[in-house]
């Protein structure tokens, strides 16, 4: 099934649902236009569709394998990459001063959108690189910079993210892995990490690994770990490649999904390595970066869920069976028959959600870094803050939910793997549990992000919301318009709740209990917010005589659709965040028994 | 991951959810009490840890395969085969005249529940056979019955289900296959067959196909298709085994998930086969069995959900990460973090409500087949051809999202196969597409089962359902209460515009766009009844000092864990149901294409 780059919902979502004004008025982006976005997102479209989506099968059926001391790659992948790095797409939102093009994160994202989509497990390597990027760029010296940052953004080569422990995943805290100084301002690296992707393969001359460790003597818990940077090869002191580190991969997982990306286990057995910032604080070095790298999943989530649905598209258009209550042929297309038909419309629905709630965030974080005043810069990084957590765990759901229904669609064939709608719901999968679980998002939203300005994000948010009642209203009638206001309301009264169960004493445990139905019913109303103001968009723009009026029709259905089946969950939402921490105490070990 | 049959559950549903009375008053089970209750799901429970769950990894990583003309299943398959028969599993719920042991059929599904769980791609085998018995004791000549219905029943011969064809799946109607009268009162079958599960295998001595084909000159369409019976030996007239029928497997297909049961293509060359009940009847005869194959796998989808959930408890009870805000232990169980609390609390509660709406369907069609008084029967009738769609689609769909959400209790650890929560995310995809995809069924629901009787079996179950208000409100205060009170008035709501819409002249489509949304609405509702009768029985047992007092309080809780988390969907559930069909002509085909 091929794959076909979504542009113009991509630059609907970017143009005029989210609008580039706000970015373009901080004169951070002096290249950024409408034909910019265009000319970018065809040219993601071309190497995804092109290079990446025809190696998707292949790779599934192949996977990486542990050959000796390194991980072979399933075959077409290095050549795959060696054409992805070429477009410079490492360094489209990179600073200029390093290589990078400075564009916008939103875009980028919006770009990997669909290298995720033609090929997750391949979008992974890439993905990682990035996150390394964050990390040197914010933290590293200006010789590590000079030394590692720019080949990472030329993408001459790879970068990996060396977290967990199998003691060590959802609490780093408890990591064990230790580095030693060697009296030469470098460190011995010591411990064996797992869940480590593209943590080897030979697609480049080098991997440059981003280890936590802890120094000698370093406090317990989460204050005693430090971030180091570990490269698969020793530089020589001319910059050319010297020995191999003292470090290998010693395991592959056999997973579910995402066979081409290999999950390995690492031994690091005395690797030299540097320090990346201060001592003891790389958790929260890693901190700054982990926005960064959620939002990214929530996009991967988006990106499979959009391959799912098109796969699935194609077969309702090609399959028949069966006589139409619409058209009353015999042998219709199941497209024509309502349920398929609403089963398809409640996914891209959602897709585009999604899409606009992870681009949402992308954006955010541009402005909060390059807004000139500080309050208002602020004022973004809390809203960047707030949807980081719903990007990631909203949209990672829904990746699975849609994948699934994509078999669905397919009936008995949807089971058989030729059809590649299996391996979309395997690989979908993933999303949800890297990066921090959604369980683990939903504690973050609720527990730091919702409070950490006294709820104020919340409020802005909220506030900004109930603004487009008023416009919708002059667009719909009744039950659309209803829906919005019944959910807006559901939003304000659930976070007046928690912000208030948060600062009660025994609050906690309510809190916690409440968090996934909260994060749940935020991401289901924000991303209706967005397709409302895609749906106003929309007949803007044909007032305005511009565009293709039948599909901005879509978009004003879209809605619709969203507000029927989606929208009507507030309620359901708001009974599970009201649960409180006491029933579940109820629920005991022995009760939970067989 | 061992497997433990949950005897309390299913006991408690039976004896106390439902009740036995009903059957025993019935006069047509005199072997039937508590005792042989408890004594047949022990038995099974025996079989199901001891034998079948111990080749479910195995089986799932050697699957079955075609070796020439013949399919060699999984290692160890053979020999558990005629474990399993040994205890006369096959006619517990068979007519004692032919080797039966004449036991209701809610019972026997409690059974299978059992072997699901521990084994659901063995599980298949009997189950397909069970359909060939119940379409031969229904429709078989008393010769055919004394060749291959005491075979069946002893389990010394499979049976198969020959039903789909490439072009012919939802829509049987289409079918090609053939058969030509050979004059000696056999027919010779000819056509290509897909989708056969255990269509081939070699743990008997002989198969048994029931196919669907066409006489010659059969009118078009689904009133020409016959039901046709072609053993894979044709029977010497001792009846020993003779020459191999011309009919073989040519392919098993590679699916996502139940690796070890073969899911043939059968090519049909000439074979040699008799009719079974009328011509041209066909597909009517395989209506009448078609209830028992879809509460049964509906029974798979609560087996793998209830296999997934004690595979994810397991996992949570020994995974220590981070420190718990109810006991304080800074290196806790994840089971004493409250979201993971929630979401196994959530799968049992689901779980439990998918069982009791399954048994409960099996015990209707017990009661339409035992009572005496033809209006009773009648009555009965209603019930189970109301609660089959609801009891396959709903269960089923369940058992995908507990599977799921066992991965995510599993963290990382969820994602790698070796914990076996993959696994069951696999296997439990295939239950909500076969023996009729969801669709269908909620098309079955809103097109035949609720208007079949003008909407009566509905009313009386609504009816039926209210009742449990008044002493719900003596059990609990507010919420649970009120969330009950809500739902019934939602379905009663619900069914009366589908049943308006039904009879206009212009609402198919309406009423198919509601179909889905109505089936999850009603098993929603329907579950939450079930619990609620458990919870005031467990009341009524504690009050008369019988059972585990702890235990019983959890069921006490385990109502309140579903209406706080489950419930509180009816607004989201009317929503989609009102949506209409006029919306979904809007999303053209030009709108849903990326």
């Amino acid at each position: 099934m091929s794959y076909r780059a979504p542009l113009r919902d991509l630059g609907f979502t970017l143009k005029h649902v989210l609008g580039l004004e706000d970015l373009q008025a901080t004169g951070a982006y002096p290249d950024l236009d409408a034909d910019v976005v265009d000319a970018v997102l065809e040219a993601a479209g071309q190497v995804s569709e092109g290079t990446l989506a025809p190696l998707n099968v292949s790779g599934d059926r192949a996977g990486s394998k542990l050959e000796g001391d390194g991980v072979i790659p399933a075959p077409g992948f290095g050549e795959a990459y060696r054409t992805f790095i070429e477009g410079g797409w490492m360094g489209l939102a990179a600073p200029t001063a390093h290589g990078g093009q400075g564009l916008p994160k939103a875009l980028e994202l919006a770009a990997f959108e669909t290298v995720h989509s033609a090929n997750m497990a391949f979008g992974l390597c890439p993905m990682l690189s990035l996150a390394a990027i964050e990390a040197l760029e914010a933290h590293g010296t200006e010789a590590q910079k000079t030394t590692y940052l720019e080949k990472l953004i030329s993408g001459e080569w790879t970068g990996a993210m060396v977290l967990t422990e199998p003691n060590a995943g959802s609490d780093l805290g408890a990591l064990t892995a230790t580095a030693t100084p060697k009296g030469d301002g470098t460190y011995s690296l010591n411990g064996q990490k797992i869940y480590i992707t593209w943590g080897d393969h030979d697609m480049t001359d080098n991997i440059v690994h981003m280890v936590l460790a802890r120094l000698p003597d370093a406090p317990l818990g989460p204050k005693g770990i430090s971030l180091f940077l570990a490269p698969k090869y020793l530089l020589n002191a001319d910059g050319s490649r010297g020995e191999r580190n003292a470090f290998r991969p010693v395991g592959v997982e056999h997973k579910l999904g995402i066979h081409a990306s290999p999950t390995c286990v690492m031994a690091y057995e005395g690797a030299t390595a540097e320090l990346v910032g201060l001592p003891n604080e790389g958790l929260a070095h890693m901190f700054t970066m982990m926005n960064a790298a959620r939002v990214a999943v929530g996009v991967e989530g988006v990106g499979i869920a959009e391959r799912a649905y098109q796969n699935a598209l194609a077969y309702a258009t090609d399959r028949r069976q069966g006589r139409s209550v619409w058209t009353g042929e015999a042998s219709a297309p199941i497209l024509d028959h309502p349920d398929v038909r609403r089963t398809l419309s409640v996914m891209k629905a959602r897709i585009a959600a999604g899409r606009a709630i992870c681009l949402a965030t992308g954006m955010a974080a541009d402005l909060a870094r390059s807004s000139a005043d500080p309050d208002v810069a602020r004022q973004w990084k809390g809203r960047e803050d707030l949807l980081t957590p719903i990007a990631k765990a909203w949209s990672t759901d829904m990746g699975v939910e849609v994948a699934s229904m994509g078999i669905q669609i397919h009936g008995g064939m949807g089971f058989i793997e030729e059809t590649g709608a299996a391996q979309y719901y395997r690989d979908a999968r993933i999303a949800p549990i890297y990066e921090g679980t959604n369980g683990i998002q939903a504690m973050d939203l609720v527990g730091r992000k919702l409070s950490q300005d006294g709820g104020a994000s919340a409020r802005l948010l909220i506030e900004e919301m109930k603004t487009v009642l008023t416009p919708l209203a002059a667009l719909y009638d009744g039950k659309p318009v209803e829906r919005m206001a019944n959910a807006l309301s559901a939003v304000e009264d659930a976070t007046l709740w928690l912000l208030d169960r948060k600062a009660a004493e025994d609050g906690t445990a309510d809190v916690l209990t409440a968090a996934d139905a909260y994060l749940k019913l935020m991401g289901d109303v924000i991303g209706g917010w967005f397709l409302a103001r895609g749906a106003l968009a929309a007949q803007t723009l044909k007032a305005n005589g511009e565009g293709d009026a039948d599909w901005l029709d879509g978009r004003i259905a879209l809605y619709e659709v969203y507000a029927a089946n989606v929208l009507g969950h507030v309620s359901s939402r708001l009974a599970a965040i009201g649960q409180g921490g006491d029933l579940l105490l109820r629920m005991t070990p022995a009760v939970l028994a067989p």
